[in-house]
């Protein structure tokens, strides 16, 4: 399958225009079939940067002004032009990723439930934390003015995408849905892996913010294979923030590049996590077999290639442990390898792979020893000691794939110690029988200091977007554990709280007005409330 | 008068432990008496640093734990004992500030009311945006597994105090009252301006640690007259966050500092500012001198060392601008001058000052010309034209103290030029009729895009402590324009989201578990309710 014969032009989007200045190109890789696509994509120019950005910043003066409701009409129109793109979609992302069909399914249903997730929340209002204290002109020794408070937008987001979510956290994912419902044009620095993906998904925005009548400029998706087109993005004095799913190296790069600003603005890069899951004895003397069949299944769901992947098992010395063990590596062998994204991810892999088998005390469990097709992703298991592992740093590094190490430690006290000396995490599970759990508020201590998210009795791929989903964590899980890049809660990534001082009734915007047109939830006087003033 | 005999020891506070290891030594200054005061302070060593950030790491996995009524207690406390400090606090504070007694007395008001106002914010429980998504076993393809999420304190937070406000924006100011609330340890910087003020607080603090239980180290006063002390603290990996307010070149430095750490942190500074005020015409055609009047009063205030002083006056030339411009000028030089701070910030006036007026076109309006004493910041007032304003951008730098520059600008367009080439401020005022206000939507926007709050027909200083208060803005104003320096919300800089999944309902804490055992507003399966689930 290739890309000929779609609607992917291979150009930019600067605004809603098509634009191909450049002399740069590259075509994307289907690893399925193994061969090159047939589109050609023109990487941006300055001049096509400047442009797009130029644009993003006189967008942002009208677009930053839209009402809830406006924003809500583009997010929703953007989830059916979506839709509108039909079967072309999913054939251009499965040429583009190697994916299965449904995943491709499953992925653009999330999508599309994410628009219209932010498209009820700015709907609905809170997202703004509407805060009023009215004046109180007799006050002494001195008046109280009247202040009321909103979030507004921070202006333009330059939005990465993932190289694993070509749909749910690219182009249209939750990180440019965040930005769009905060009122923030968006410039996508387009992912060179699904290029084709990520321009159709482009077209489908562009027709949606014609439709719904918002400013050109709204929306820009910029090609690039390389690292220049997103440095110049996050250099632009126009650009405010920036948004990014992908490794630990390309995160810190763009948040260095950003801190170094003449006016240094918020990065929130998502980025690598190797998920430790803690397994108690007791919990695995009862269902060794069953835990290891389904983390079998979690290590290996999606060619490992997720960032909540199960990379460190951490148990303790004994029969349970070994009877987990010697079923995990039954199983994991069992299950069929799929496709990876691209060559250079299973050279990746590979390359990581070996780098961790190769260190002292470092056994394999299990390693899938059928002759998979080029490009799929042959899972292994691996074992070491807690006394090896917590000497060895390099083994506390992520393998994107599926890869996973067990820690065989000597006791609760040395799983505590391993995870003090782990960097921050996205997730941390917790194996163990309800007396284990109560028993060892140290290991969940330590867990909890260490994540963004800890699980009990469970795995932690599978991330639910929904309000109570926090997906980041301290560094370099991301790079600001104050915000989650799923869930509406993450539009706070993109916004400001702004402040007006005695400010005219009647120019004030709609959400502070005494009148409360919009009637949302307000903080009023210290109340919280929807009626007027 | 000094600081002899007085409860002051010159020591550092390592948690609850007074310790003075090291060598060098400063003293402070009195810059009424324009003399050394006598009290000597000991500079912490590294080893007393890493004293100190090991203790609040310990302290953390007690101290974040404790309920907010537990917390709210030990900010009531410390209010207390500050206040048992009685009038030797006043007294000291005087002889390192200058400043007169009411401000002191105004401004350990203010300290008071912010530790309560925290104290009833971390018990009123909002502040956790306690949020809960049921389990679905039931739902297709996949069950959904029972997800709860809260706000929990970051970690040790480093706080660098302010030198033009030794109580309410230091040592038991808002930085540290929110980070307490959020349950952080704080490790205070102390300001060497005020090292016997801050470690009256800090002794204050320390009590209310002991009375109310909280863990050695939840707590600590570092002294120092350089930079060192600072640094070591920034880059202490147990430290996880840090507060400053002050200049535009030491908030930069801190954030730089953090940004290269190998776990970068978030650093909020609240640095400098210019707070341009735009005056059109028709307003000061018809009030000229009344306007004239407010701001010498407004630039005067407290010597002009206020973050939100009225450095750049905005206004179009003709009648109503020459009226209020020597209105202005006679009124001002009116004014007896005051105390600065110290003779290192009469030094920087001096100099910044001869640096604006040297440059070409600026014209001296009013330049109070008695002999003050030794210390005291003469007022002045000068005057350029728009143009020459636009083109020379060492004009747009603040000059701390009692300076304004009035720009006679040709017409409104030139005014919103000017405030699009403005760096980010935290203030902006708009002096105008109904009528002119709304015929310069322009002007309002410019206006927006630069500050963190916006002010009709009034002054920008008096910064209001209430939720609806922004004290911050785009860079330089801040370094991260979403977070408040003032008011409850600034709690929001201390803390991250963090989501349990399946946990236990009798291991989660109070603020999740079903019971609602705390009785606080959550938002449960997409509802805001206090009832139990």
């Amino acid at each position: 399958m290739n890309t000929a014969g779609t609607h992917v032009t291979g150009k930019n989007y600067i605004g809603n225009q098509l634009s191909a200045k450049g002399k740069k190109t590259y075509t994307t890789f289907n690893p399925q079939t193994n061969t090159e696509n047939t589109n050609v994509f023109t990487e941006a120019t300055q001049d096509e940067i400047n442009q797009a950005t130029d644009l993003a910043a006189d967008a942002f003066q009208v677009y930053s002004k839209k009402s809830g409701k406006e924003k809500a009409g583009f997010l929703r129109a953007i989830a059916e032009e979506i839709e509108n793109l039909g079967d072309e979609l999913l054939t251009v992302y499965a040429s583009e990723s190697g994916l299965p069909a449904g995943r491709a399914i499953g992925e653009r249903g999330r999508t599309l439930g994410q628009l219209r997730a932010f498209a009820n929340h700015v709907e609905e209002g809170s997202w703004l934390e509407a805060t009023i204290d009215t004046a109180q002109p007799e006050r002494q020794p001195m008046p109280k003015g009247d202040l009321r408070k909103m979030n507004i937008g921070l202006g333009p987001i330059v939005v990465f995408g993932a190289s694993n979510f070509p749909l749910a956290f690219s182009t249209a994912g939750g990180d440019t849905a965040a930005a769009l419902a905060a009122g923030c044009p968006v410039l996508v620095k387009s992912h060179p892996m699904h290029a084709g993906t990520g321009e159709m998904v482009a077209s489908a925005i562009i027709k949606a913010a014609e439709k719904t009548g918002m400013p050109n400029g709204v929306f820009s998706n910029l090609n690039s294979s390389g690292i220049e087109v997103g440095q110049a993005l996050v250099k632009n004095p126009n650009v405010k923030g920036v948004g990014f799913t992908g490794s630990i190296r390309g995160g810190r790069a763009l948040y260095d590049l950003a801190a170094t600003r003449p006016e240094p603005i918020p990065v929130f890069a998502e980025m690598g996590s190797i998920n430790p899951v803690v397994f108690l004895p007791e919990a695995l003397n009862k269902e060794a077999d069953a835990w290891a069949k389904t983390y079998a299944g979690s290590i290996t769901l999606g060619a490992g290639q997720f960032c909540t992947n199960p990379g460190l098992l951490l148990g303790i010395k004994g029969e349970g442990l070994n009877t987990f063990a010697q079923t995990l590596a039954e199983e994991i062998v069992k299950i069929e390898p799929s496709c990876m994204l691209h060559p250079n991810i299973v050279g990746a892999y590979k390359s990581n792979k070996e780098k961790a088998l190769a260190q002292k005390g470092v056994e394999v469990l299990a390693n899938y020893d059928g002759t998979p097709k080029a490009n799929y992703g042959r899972q292994i298991v691996s074992k070491v000691s807690g006394k090896t592992f917590l000497e060895n740093p390099t083994l506390h590094h992520e393998v994107f794939g599926p890869f996973s190490l067990l820690v065989e430690s000597d006791n609760e006290a040395q799983i505590e110690q391993i995870l003090n000396k782990l960097e921050g995490q996205l997730t941390g599970t917790i194996v163990a029988t309800d007396k284990e759990i109560a028993a060892n508020p140290n290991i969940v201590s330590a867990l909890q200091n260490r994540v963004g998210r800890i699980i009990f009795n469970g795995v932690p791929t599978g991330v639910e977007v929904c309000p109570s989903m926090l997906h980041g964590g301290p560094y370099p899980a991301s790079t600001d554990s104050r915000f989650t890049a799923v869930g509406v809660d993450s539009i706070k990534r993109w916004v400001r709280p702004f402040s007006f001082q005695s400010w005219p009734n009647n120019l004030l915007p709609n959400e502070l007005k005494n009148e409360n047109p919009l009637n949302i939830l307000r903080h009023v006087d210290g109340v919280k409330t929807t009626d007027k003033i």
